[in-house]
C-alpha cells in the first residue's frame, strides 16, 4: 500500500561495524509477530536522541532520557511493540525499569546502560513477564546483518518495514550508515517520529552527536505529518559505534559537515518512508512554503495545509478543489498575512495569483496534477526570505478503517 | 443521518414580528435546489454580527463588515449557497457589491443597507448574473412564516435543515426568537459557524446587540468543531426587529440578562445541530475540561481531543481506546501541565486517575459508554477553577466520502 516506497532488501542494508541486532516473538502482539528488538552497542559507542514533546510522554521515554542523562555508556537499546507503556503512571515506570534490569542482568551491565522504547496501545499495563521471557531468544540471535528483521520487529500498523543504508566517503575514509523507522499513525512528531534509529560506524564524541541528532530530526522526522497526532512515545536515536575508520573531533571540520549531511539525508529518507506508508495513504504530498518572514510561520502554514482533513480528502479524491488550500493558509494563525500577495502552485501549475484564482489557470491542468501519486504544493508569501518544507499524505477511507479497527 | 436531531417542523418555527424571508432557486447549485435567501428587516431593526478570523475571509464577509461599519440601517440580508465567493480577489468584491446594488435597487434602498453572505466552493467566480436573475422570485415570496424554507435555502452538505424557536417572557413581555444555521464541514469556527442567523422581536440598541452577539457566539458557535477547518465565510448574525413588546435600554437590567440567556440558549441549540449533522457524524461528543488555570488552556485541551483523528475514529468504532485521549491532552500545548494529576471520565466511568489507568476501571464499562450515540468526555486538571466545554462528532467513512465527492 505504501506510496512509491519499494520494500527494502536485506542485501541492501549494510551492517554497521560493532553493532548487533536481535529480535524475538514475545507474544506482546499477536502470536507469530516479531515484537521485541535488542540493539547491542560496542564499548565506546556514543548515543544521542530526541524525544516526544507530549506531556504524557511514556514511561520508557522518561527512563531513556534519565539513563542518557546519567552519563553512563549505553550498551543496548530495548524496543517492544504492541504496548506503548504510556498513560500507565508509576506502575509504568516500575515496569519499564524492570525490563532494563532484566536485560542488564543478561548482558552483564548496569540497568542505566539500557535505553527502553515502547510503541503500541496507550493506557494498558505493559506485559512485563512476557517481555522479559522473550529476552533470551532475542539475545540468542544477535547479529550484525539483522537490520531487515529489526525493521520488521518495530512495525505496528506499518504495512512494510522501513530501512535504508548509505556508504559514504568522508575525508578519504568509508563510513557506513544504516537506519530503521516505524510509524504509520499518530504522526505529527515534535521532536522525532514514533521510532527511528540510525547507526553509523564513525567515532563521534557525545556533544557533537547531540548536535547531529537534533539537526537531522529538525530536517526530517520533524517535517512530516500524517494525522497531526503527536505520539507519547516518539523517539529518534543516533548511534555512533566508533568501530569504523572515521573519527570526528571538530564541529567546524569538513568531515563533520559531510557526516551531518549523510545522517540528515538518511533521516529524511526514513521519515519520508513513514509518510509513504501513512495509514491509508494513496498520495505523497510535499508542501513548500516560500518567501516567509520566518521558518516558524512557514511551518505553521505548511502544517495547516497538511493537517486539513478537507485538503487531505481532496487529494484522496484527486479533486482539484484547491480553494481548501487557501482556506487553510488563511486560518494558519499568521495574523498579519497579506493574502492579496499569495501565489499557489500545484507542481508546475500556477493556480492562484495575488490571493485569487489565476486567470490563466485551467481546471484540466489542476486535474492532471491531482491524479499523480506524488504532488508538490508550493505557496509563495512575498514577505521575506524564509522557507519550510513538510511531507504528508492524503486522508482515505483506509485511514478510518485502520484506526477504527486498530485494537480488534 | 444527523445524531439525535429531529427535523424542525414549520409549525414550531415562530414568525418574528417585522421580519420577512424569501427564497429562490437561482441555479447556483444544481437545478431544483433552493440556493438564494433574502431576509428583509423592518425600519428600526438593529443587526450585529461576528465573522470568521480566516485571513482569506471571503469577499461577502469583507463587504458585510464594511456595510455594518457604515452605520446605515440594514434593510436586508442576501445569502447564496453553491459558491463561497472566497479566494476570488478584487473580482470577488466587485461581484459581491453588484449583488447588493441589484437587491438595493429592487428594495429601494442604498447598497450599503444590504449585507451579503455566501457559502459553497472556494476559488470559483460567483455566478453574478444567475444570482441577480433570481432576486425577483425571492422578493415575490417574502413571508414572515418562511423560516423552514429559509433553513433549507442555506444548506450545502447539510443532511437536514437547522432551525429553532423560543418564546420567552421577559419583564412581563413576550419575546419571540427564531434562528437558522447551516454547516456540516469546514467547521472549527473562530468567531461563528459557517452561517447562523437569529432574529428576535425585541428592540435592542446597536451597542447592546453587539455585546449580545459576541457573548452568544462565544458560548455556542465558537465551542464546536467538526474537522478543525475554519471557513473563509463563517458569519453569525443577530437581528432585533424592534417590532415586539420588549425594549431593552440598559445592559445592567434583568431584562438584558434574560434576553442574553435566551439568545445564547438558542445559539447553543443551533450550534449543536451543526455538530449533530456534522459530515458523516454518527456520535455527538461533549468534551468538558475542568479545574484548569484558565478557560483558554481548557479550550486548548478540549480542541486537541476534539480534533484528533485518532480519538474521532475510536468514537466512530465504539472502541474504548482511551489512551488516545491522554495523548491528545499531552500534545495540546499546555507546557507546564502536570499529567500525574489528571483524571479522565467517560460519562460516569472513571477511566484514568492521577495520569494513569484507574485500577478500578473495567474495559466493559468503557465499552458500554462508547456504544452510546451521545458521550461526554470529562477531564479534570487539578490546577485551578476554570472550565470549558466544546461539542464535536466522530470521524467516519462517510466524512471521507462526502469530502472526496463534494464537487462531483
Amino acid at each position: 500500500m505504501a506510496v512509491n516506497s519499494p520494500l527494502p532488501l536485506a542485501g541492501n542494508l549494510k551492517p554497521v561495524a560493532g553493532l548487533e541486532l536481535g529480535y524475538a516473538e514475545a507474544g506482546i502482539k499477536k502470536p507469530g509477530r516479531k515484537d521485541l528488538l535488542i540493539i547491542k552497542l560496542p564499548e565506546g559507542a556514543t548515543v544521542a536522541g530526541v524525544f516526544t514533546t507530549n506531556r504524557f510522554c511514556a514511561a520508557p521515554v522518561q527512563l531513556a532520557k534519565a539513563h542518557l542523562a546519567s552519563g553512563k555508556s549505553i550498551r543496548a537499546l530495548l524496543i517492544n511493540t504492541g504496548n506503548a507503556n504510556a498513560g500507565t503512571g508509576e506502575a509504568g515506570l516500575t515496569n519499564a525499569s524492570a525490563t532494563c534490569t532484566a536485560l542488564a542482568g543478561l548482558l552483564g551491565c548496569d540497568s542505566q546502560q539500557i535505553l527502553p522504547f515502547s510503541t503500541g496501545v496507550i493506557l494498558e499495563p505493559l506485559p512485563v513477564d512476557r517481555l522479559i521471557a522473550g529476552l533470551p531468544a532475542a539475545i540468542a540471535n544477535l547479529k550484525t546483518d539483522n537490520w531487515i528483521n529489526a525493521a520488521e520487529a518495530i512495525m505496528t500498523t506499518d504495512t512494510q518495514p522501513k530501512a535504508a543504508s548509505r556508504i559514504v566517503t568522508i575525508g578519504g575514509k568509508s563510513v557506513t550508515l544504516t537506519g530503521i523507522s516505524k510509524g504509520a499513525g499518530m504522526i505529527k512528531p515534535n521532536m522525532a517520529t514514533m521510532l527511528g534509529y540510525i547507526a553509523c560506524d564513525a567515532k563521534v564524541p557525545q556533544a557533537l552527536l547531540n548536535d547531529l541528532v537534533k539537526h537531522a530530526a529538525d530536517q526530517s522526522f520533524n517535517c512530516i505529518t500524517i494525522d497531526g497526532d503527536t505520539s507519547t512515545n516518539d523517539s529518534f536515536m543516533l548511534i555512533a559505534t566508533g568501530a569504523g575508520a572515521l573519527e570526528i573531533s571538530d564541529a567546524k571540520s569538513a568531515e563533520y559537515a559531510a557526516l551531518q549531511e549523510a545522517v540528515t539525508d538518511l533521516a529524511q529518507e526514513l521519515a519520508q518512508m513513514i509518510v509513504r506508508d501513512g495509514e491509508g495513504a494513496t498520495k505523497f504530498i510535499t508542501i513548500k512554503i516560500e518567501q516567509g518572514k520566518s521558518r516558524d510561520e512557514c511551518r505553521k502554514i505548511a502544517y495547516a495545509i497538511g493537517h486539513s482533513p478537507l485538503v487531505k480528502t481532496a487529494f484522496f479524491a484527486s479533486d482539484p478543489n484547491l480553494g481548501r488550500i487557501l482556506a487553510a493558509i488563511g486560518y494558519a494563525g499568521v495574523d498579519d498575512l497579506d493574502v492579496a500577495k499569495i501565489d499557489l502552485y500545484l507542481d508546475d501549475v500556477w493556480v492562484a495569483k495575488n490571493g485569487g484564482r489565476n486567470p490563466d489557470y485551467r481546471e484540466e491542468e489542476g486535474q492532471r496534477v491531482m491524479q499523480q501519486s506524488e504532488i508538490t504544493v508550493r505557496v509563495t508569501l512575498a514577505r521575506g526570505e524564509a522557507a519550510a518544507t513538510i511531507w504528508t499524505c492524503d486522508l482515505s477511507h483506509d485511514y478510518v478503517s485502520i484506526n477504527a479497527d486498530y485494537r480488534s
